[in-house]
């Protein structure tokens, strides 16, 4: 059996009972190095298979093919597997090869749900999700896709935000929702969830500080109803008080 | 200190430990009936503040009401408690009251999330949440968004999708995803998530059987590329394989 296990923002008080016990219970883990730190105390005498940050694809084959061997092979992953992790790479290479294999994926805590609880609670409405990695999606396809929850005055949490290799793509999709956001719309992050840092800030579009985004941080861009009381960012659920 | 607990879907295995350490510690848990049933072993000596489906607002008072008191109060939620749930409607009334009072919500597994994991990896592209209540959003501003989010190509998240007082809202939900959506998109749904049944079922838009969809039923609408394969639906990340 595979199971794919979502570790939620880093600490293991925030991973579910689910995926601490399929951890336990594989002799083989298999993931990125850095999530393997994560957990490190629970993985003695145990097999493990680590590749460095660009090996998705090579971690999801080898997980495949140990669980296929009729291993139990735990395949980790940082926040929720199913959300731009490890789930849908398995499945897609399933498919690709037309195999059939055992998987049960464990969900997690994705990051944003991580940021929002640290930050107050920004997600209370609709909302969207959308990376900014335009390595595997076609930049024009993000930008429409931004430029549609702008519009909706949906609230907007962006995964890898920015990077050293895509700069501007914060500074593009800001610009696009500001065609019909505020530049006073809250803004809100959290850095480094994935890794136990945690350090949240809340601010606006006009005065958020693009230096202090990298890949790893979660913004999350408040609709125009979301305000700040004492330090919390908000966003009513609509229910008039 | 009052902690805004989100149980996850229902069972204790998918909670987090922090979730449970919260409810563990407190001497007070405040909650909709139904979701205190789901940690009833929890709860032997602890004062229990229960009230029915519409009484939120009801048990967001008691809950600050005590914590201001100085008593460390639990208030749980389903899933997450940022989405959809308790979070939201405490800041609210603080923010309303302007009050301060210590607060620490504690993140948990959202409907979406468990639902994705259930079904295979439907979330592994952009996506958006959408409630179909209009008892808080008026109708106008959902539509709205669904459309934005269907011309997009977003994979949709439905929250509440379809009830006995707005039994149209889902099929009018879906009309207009097709002005931009094959009736052949892949739809999958968790039923029930949240009370420990799921039961989950992957089809399209045409043959979705909206008699089998009520309250608590999680749908996500699949984008053009989601597919089907040995019985999961999946929505590709992107990467060439």
């Amino acid at each position: 059996m595979l199971y794919i296990v979502g570790l939620g923002p880093g600490d293991k008080s925030v991973m579910t009972q689910d995926a601490l016990d399929a951890i336990e219970k594989c002799p083989i883990i298999v993931g990125y190095a850095t999530y393997m730190r994560l957990v490190k105390d629970m993985l003695d005498g145990k097999e493990m298979v680590s590749t460095g940050m660009r090996g998705e694809m090579e971690r999801c084959e080898k997980a495949i093919e140990l669980a296929a061997q009729g291993k139990d092979v735990a395949l980790i992953s940082s926040g929720d597997a199913g959300i731009y992790g490890m789930a849908g790479l398995v499945f897609e290479i399933l498919a690709n090869k037309d195999q059939h294999l055992d998987v049960k994926v464990i969900p997690g805590v994705t990051a944003s749900i991580a940021a929002s609880a640290a930050l107050g609670s920004p997600l209370m409405n609709d909302f969207c999700h959308i990376s900014l990695s335009d390595l595997m999606t076609p930049w024009d396809v993000i930008t429409e896709r931004v430029d549609a929850a702008a519009k909706a005055d949906f609230v907007i949490c962006l995964y890898n935000p920015r990077s050293k290799g895509r700069p501007n793509n914060l500074r593009e999709a800001l610009d696009i929702m500001l065609k019909y956001k505020s530049p006073d719309t809250i803004v809100g992050y959290g850095k480094d969830v994935a890794r136990l840092k945690e350090i949240e800030k809340i601010t606006t579009i006009r005065d958020l500080d693009e230096e202090d985004i990298n890949m790893t941080t979660i913004v999350i861009v408040g609709n125009k109803n979301t305000f700040v009381h004492d330090g919390r960012m908000v966003t009513p659920r609509g229910y008039s008080l």
